[in-house]
């Protein structure tokens, strides 16, 4: 029980400096929490009463606040005079993105200043059906602009759906729309994949997908693109991963294709192992010739476990950013959720331009075109290389469809020196670090990827030309460099 | 040390029918993994040598699988019977989303099969400038197309870029280009929130953002739309929270603005207490009238401490998903890094189509006209609430800008029943409690929010109109209760 008598104001006037010189010489941090009442009257050796009516001071001039039953706190100082630090605010997944690797990945989406710009992983812009474009717009906005200016289902134009869906043989509720594969991977990662998940991938892979799994907080299991079916069990069984992702057929950046039996046999694993099978599918249109490619996991699968995934970015244009997903409804419902949190809907014009274009027959027609003039780059492209392949210096699988060569440097050629001389060419290609799930800590990888499509047919001849050269005098220093050693 | 004796094949046998019994019966499930060969033979009393030759046996049965120095694990039993269950696969945080609100909004971008639609939140789209549109994405289409198919940088491109600078008065490489306002939200929650930091928000507030910063892991701190800087400083003491977002101006949905003496007390606390503060401004430029709003908060601040965002869905059209949100550079920077990841870059051609509607003053018609407009809607719909208004059935604040109004119902009016009332006659309004962003367990909100510019303007009125005399019914029916209730 406290006393009565009057305090002297010289004890509360001891209290209420003492705070205020401990706030002034940052002992006592702003927002900090200050002892209780009674705690600091029994620290002073004073009555709870002083405090109390210190307190009351050092509120009235704006230096602590004090909430009922929450205790009181030290105000910030008015004006603060460092300069304000986002980067301290940031989140630790921000924080923790592969900067080195998404900085690549940029300076492929700004192909400005670029002489030969052989890494973006584009198809061919030189023989895009401009008129036909075009007047597919015009006349999309002549009849149906209300409903590319209106809000719209998260899911997708119906219209859309229904011509994806019919061209790949599905039904359009399976369908879901996105703004390309990148956001297709992006929401699958933030729905299924939970911190520490392990989920196993094709290695090498796609960049993108190593970047949005890995920071919804994956441990990736890296499959090598020989898709042994033994080591795939062994995975399933050690680990028990989330899901599969794998690009089985003209896969990025090898370009194999991944055999019918060895698909059955994937999809058998899957099933005994309850694992969910994400297959990316975005190159399976791009074969050269008339062949089609084994059947697609989707279509193989009889348990309702692949979800399959594809852009029109790689057949048609990137810029158009539309993509779609082939899935259960359960998983295209939770899907559109996240959409919904992410961007609300993917724009109407161009979704309502694609199903025309669908519909029509042109996108088939501009499919025979591109896949042969792809196969024409490709060839041409080889051919360039080939001096340089015939002298020992680099390898490379050609592929069937696709849009990239995988190559392999050689000895004596150090991969860090010569993508250095690249760049200096202005000759783009894409590393082959990025595209390793394991992070390995700098090391350079022998692999590159040439996209043999990212250019006019003239500029990716002289480009690999270019390339070829630069191979040689690669050699013929480090040669000179090894006499000169020897001698 | 082990005998080297012969082991009776019996005893072998005996191990591996053991084994393959307890699979059979489920007592070791798939992907278990064994005892080690040294405790199973302590277990069985048996030799070690025993369960090697047994767990040999089992191998070759493929009824488990060893790994050198990881163990013998259980393979899974081929054709498994049960369905596969996708949901069991769905994240936490996938799982965490608020379905009823998110199914709520979902109900708004679907307004097909809606008689009066005055749920979603777009402007108005019967003064939409249809000519002008065509005919810049025409001249876009003849002189600049290579531009919008091509992948482009993720900040979006530079043409645009500029001209939403020298709109707003700032520098271009401080302006993001997004896919519309909700994910500028999405992208800054995932850069700035750790699962557990306190947000500040506006109570009520768009629910959008209440998804994108819960789902991120956010607690959210309800900053009253009296916007009390008492409270505001209360809330920074006690809580440290990671940020603020608010909507000063057009408040969504009450429609008020911050006075601009507020405004600047509240970047003086942010300043003190270092916070950083997100301005929702996409109905800043939506005033009716000719009379400007206080000056929004990016300009006021003078110390880089906040970040703006902005859309052309609430003055333009809602279908071209274009925003932008002006910021730090270095934070433009970090965003950029995380759309990369979710989509590569927003498609080109609506944004080059915008820059030249931007640059031509096209676009400043257009908002003259809109806000025009949108002040004719406001005034026919409160004028059709008014005899509710005058029986004490609804308050609502006529506001001098936005899109909405934003209603209270009075006792004897029950929530519940209304809302499910104007459903019944195809009526649709976005109920209060999607704008709450403390949870309340389904305690029916006495709010709703209504747009006046998301339908024509004889639709409105007559909407506003039905709704009128529904809340007369109410009443009387409620009137009529009562009354049998006394007699």
């Amino acid at each position: 029980m406290e006393t009565q008598q009057p305090i002297p104001d010289s004890l509360i006037t001891r209290v209420v400096e003492r705070v205020t010189g401990e706030v002034r010489s940052g002992l006592l941090r702003s927002t900090e929490r200050l002892p209780s009442e009674r705690e600091y009257a029994s620290l002073l050796k004073v009555s709870r009463n002083t405090v109390t009516a210190a307190y009351s001071e050092l509120e009235q001039q704006g230096i602590i606040r004090r909430f009922r039953g929450k205790g009181a706190f030290v105000c910030a100082l008015p004006a603060a005079s460092e300069s304000f630090s986002w980067s301290g605010k940031v989140s630790s997944m921000a924080n923790s993105l592969d900067e080195p690797v998404l900085e690549l990945l940029a300076r492929r989406l700004g192909t400005t200043n670029v002489l030969y710009p052989l890494s973006a992983g584009t198809p061919s812009l030189e023989i895009f059906p401009t008129d036909v474009y075009r007047a597919s717009v015009e006349r999309v906005m002549r009849e149906s602009l209300p409903s590319a200016l209106a809000v719209a289902h998260t899911e997708g134009q119906w219209k859309l759906r229904e011509a994806v869906a019919s061209w790949c043989g599905v039904e359009p509720q399976h369908v879901m729309i996105t703004a390309g594969a990148q956001e297709s991977i992006d929401l699958l990662a933030r729905c299924l994949i939970e911190p520490g998940d392990y989920v196993v991938v094709d290695s090498p892979t796609y960049p993108g997908a190593i970047q949005s799994f890995r920071s919804a907080g994956a441990r990736l299991l890296p499959w090598g693109t020989d898709w042994s079916l033994s080591q795939l069990e062994e995975l399933l069984l050690r680990f028990r991963p989330k899901f599969l992702f794998t690009m089985p057929t003209f896969q990025n950046p090898t370009g194999r294709v991944m055999s019918l039996k060895t698909r059955v046999g994937l999809l058998e694993l899957a099933n005994r192992y309850r694992v969910p099978v994400l297959e990316d599918d975005v190159y399976g249109r791009t074969y050269f010739g008339a062949h089609r490619m084994p059947e697609c996991l989707y279509k193989l699968d009889k348990h309702s476990q692949v979800i399959s995934l594809s852009t029109f970015s790689k057949m048609f244009a990137p810029g158009l950013r539309i993509g779609w997903l082939v899935a259960p409804q359960y998983m295209v419902k939770q899907l559109s959720l996240i959409k919904m949190r992410s961007n609300l809907f993917t724009g109407g014009l161009n979704q309502l331009v694609l199903a025309e274009l669908l519909r029509s027959g042109d996108m088939d027609r501009h499919l025979a075109v591109l896949r042969h003039h792809h196969a024409e780059l490709c060839a041409a492209a080889v051919e360039a290389l080939q001096p340089a392949v015939d002298a020992g210096l680099i390898r490379c699988r050609v592929p069937t469809g696709g849009l990239y060569l995988w190559c392999k440097l050689l000895h004596p050629v150090d991969p860090d020196e010569f993508f250095a001389l690249l760049e200096s060419h202005g000759l783009h290609v894409a590393p082959g670090i990025a595209f390793e799930p394991e992070r390995n800590a700098g090391k350079a990888s022998q692999h590159f990827r040439l996209c043999f499509t990212a250019a006019s047919r003239s500029l990716v001849a002289k480009g690999v030309e270019l390339l070829t050269r630069l191979l040689g005098e690669q050699r013929a220093l480090a040669k000179s460099a090894q006499d000169g050693s020897i001698s």
